[in-house]
């Protein structure tokens, strides 16, 4: 067994611990609490004491891109439509070999900045190569188009069935498969009910956007007015005359196994229905803003005990790929307007709220006997957190992935930029790289 | 003459340049341009080739508080009212050991993160000295506070000469004083006049917190609800029943030479009025979002075309002492309320419009000839900016103090963390420090 222990220990699941630790073996932790009491129990066990650092589980970016990973900050300051119009138009430019250099950039990237677990939606299906290569836990959802009613629903179902293919061998226990069908504004109503039909029966967790901006509401009323191929003619569509919630609750969507990314256009009502239906949410509240499509409303959800993630969505739709910016930035933002969330709920959502949005939290997300060993470790002894006296305050306010002493997936550092685990620690560091 | 050539770089009192130079002589700044007319012209001239870099004025950190920067982020979620009774609480306990530490440890940190100036507002006078030290180019205001009219005049007076006399031996051309009479509701009339009369015989600046929070207008306007020692009737003060901008209007302090920081509380005539005067302004987004205090129609202040200028405030109600963090705060939370405020603004608020602010922008602020070398390279090549196409979008939404690849001030590469300026560059590092 290895203790590691540190000045702040956050389970997430309980109270903050100070001078706390964390014993893992295997792949596993299996005991966390005070570090005195640890290590009298454990005398035999390898310690690594970090001192003034927070331990805490590994971020869980509950949403990602990583196809876009180098393509950063796309235009500032287009509209969602304006902007999508836009990013196709660069991605018809990139190679395959592009893509996988962009996959593998942001896995990376998120790796060293923490994050150990990344639900990605993938239109090139790369990310789940990144996501094993990396050592990163992930689940892979291969994106679904398709909203033209005169295509055949084979057309979309055999170019997902391709990306599926391509995706395959990759996957395993720890980078497992999803499905994305896109959004209620790209994916018509027999897509999602096949796709839905296919999840029920495989087992398949489903990623879909929803609610994003007011004119994907305006398109589902019927009242476009989006300058888009299905105003000008060019695609056959029939609105379904309903808001986003209530159209996808009508297809059987709203349940546990699905989690829906946004939200930032929803009631009141909307926000409750969401919460009772066991469906996951991810906010991201840099990528809204930089959309302009508002601000979610995230207090209301934390108060609706909703299963709610933070991710940092695609790098072109934010910036770094970095939970502790999502967190700042979320902080900033909500108690901008009066609606503050707390450093605490912040960490949450960017830890154990991410692995209940993507029903994953009997496996990760906190510090608890029994869950996998997914964690790291934020030293307070850098310059930007000096004085900080709360840890939660000092990572939402102060952290970097800079500040980042580790990453252990699974029982492994993946990320050790400083050394730590050599000598009685050197069987928690990666020896091979296995084929999955 | 040193040649400092990069792919972009950004006078920021015209266009962007496109593998552009700037050439150094001693101070100062002799010629901007492309850089193969730089080195065509001046073919015997040290030349540093930066690359994939943007070259870019030093910024200007136009509001900071250095004495707090070892307090960082001191109780997010707390009412202004509140916070200032909880920072009192913890600088009663500080010594002047801590206090001196503090501020040079700000002061690294500014430098470290592409900061060439520095204007601070000091209670304990200590500045200064790590404005000198570090090699900053600085304004040292020592702060003035007395709203208690049953105070004699005399009592602020002498504390403000106490802090004067301390501050005196680390005054230079670089480190030049100034004055902060605090706020229209630390300060009272009398004394406000008394300051300026002084500050105009002697030609000092002024820096004033004004229209901060909406308690301090209702208390302006005898509205006061707000738990204080005047409500408890502890100070005696007479409101002056007008709201802050007309109130200073009618001290005579909305002129140049004045700095004003925030103005959060401001109507749409007084935004005019205010740029109308010639006085300068400063806002610092995360700490009106970390005060709760609302959000500075910085929208209105860009078109009105104030002098207007961007700080950290003190790390207590900021976090990290950058301005790439405050840039970044400052996109995310405008664009987020729909009040969209430019990356181009922003990198110009943070150097020429922190420079004009404080009536300085014929000394600094831009890449023009004959203005001081206050300069900062920023890399692209950092794993954060991949991809990004746009040097302005780079800077606000992806840098950080990591990215900064060297701060120079007055000709002097003062951080240099990659050893840049040695070999034939070597004339450009500092080769001893002198008193000043």
């Amino acid at each position: 067994m290895l203790i590691l222990s540190a000045h702040f220990v956050l389970p997430i699941a309980g109270p903050p611990l100070e001078w706390g630790a964390v014993g893992v073996e295997g792949d596993r932790i299996v005991t966390v609490g005070l570090a005195r009491h640890l290590l009298r129990d454990h005398p035999s066990a390898a310690h690594l004491d970090l001192r003034n650092a927070i331990l805490l589980p590994g971020f869980v970016n509950a949403h990602a891109h990583l196809d876009y990973s180098k393509m950063r900050a796309v235009v500032p300051g287009l509209s969602l439509p304006n902007w999508i119009i836009e990013l196709t138009r660069r991605k018809q430019a990139c190679s395959e070999e592009y893509f996988l250099r962009s996959v593998r950039h942001g896995a990376a990237e998120c790796l060293h900045a923490g994050i150990t677990t990344v639900a990605d939606c993938s239109d090139t299906a790369l990310a789940a190569q990144a996501l094993h290569e990396t050592g990163l836990r992930g689940i892979a959802y291969p994106e679904v188009f398709g909203i033209d009613e005169r295509d055949p629903l084979e057309t979309s179902l055999a170019r997902l069935a391709e990306k599926e293919e391509r995706q395959r061998p990759w996957l395993s226990d720890r980078v497992r498969p999803g499905i994305s069908p896109h959004a209620p504004y790209s994916v018509r109503a027999a897509l999602f009910e096949s796709l839905n039909t296919r999840a029920l029966d495989e087992g398949l967790p489903l990623m879909i956007h929803l609610a994003e901006a007011r004119e994907e509401v305006r398109m589902l009323l019927g009242e476009n007015q989006w300058k888009s191929p299905i105003r000008e003619g060019m695609v056959r569509y029939t609105p379904p005359m309903a808001r986003p919630v209530p159209y996808l609750d009508g297809l059987g969507l709203l349940r546990p196994g699905v989690t829906f990314i946004h939200c930032v256009q929803v009631t009141h009502a909307e926000v409750t229905r969401l919460a009772e239906s066991g469906a996951g949410i991810v906010t991201c509240p840099r990528s809204n803003a930089f959309l302009g499509v508002g601000i979610a409303p995230v207090r209301a959800m934390l108060d609706a005990r909703m299963r709610l993630g933070l991710g940092t969505d695609g790098a072109c739709s934010s910036g770094p790929l970095s939970m502790f910016e999502e967190m700042r930035a979320g902080w900033f933002i909500h108690r901008s307007v009066g609606a503050t969330v707390t450093t605490r709920e912040l960490v949450e959502m960017a830890t154990l709220g991410g692995a209940r949005a993507l029903h994953r939290e009997d496996e990760f997300g906190s510090l608890e006997p029994g869950k996998l060993a997914d964690l790291c470790a934020v030293s307070l002894s850098d310059g930007v957190m000096s004085g900080c006296d709360d840890p939660f305050d000092a990572l939402v306010m102060c952290g970097s992935a800079e500040t980042v002493l580790f990453t252990m997936i699974g029982g492994k550092a993946l990320w050790d930029p400083h050394g730590l685990f050599t000598g009685p620690c050197a069987a928690y560091s990666p020896q091979s790289s296995q084929p999955p």
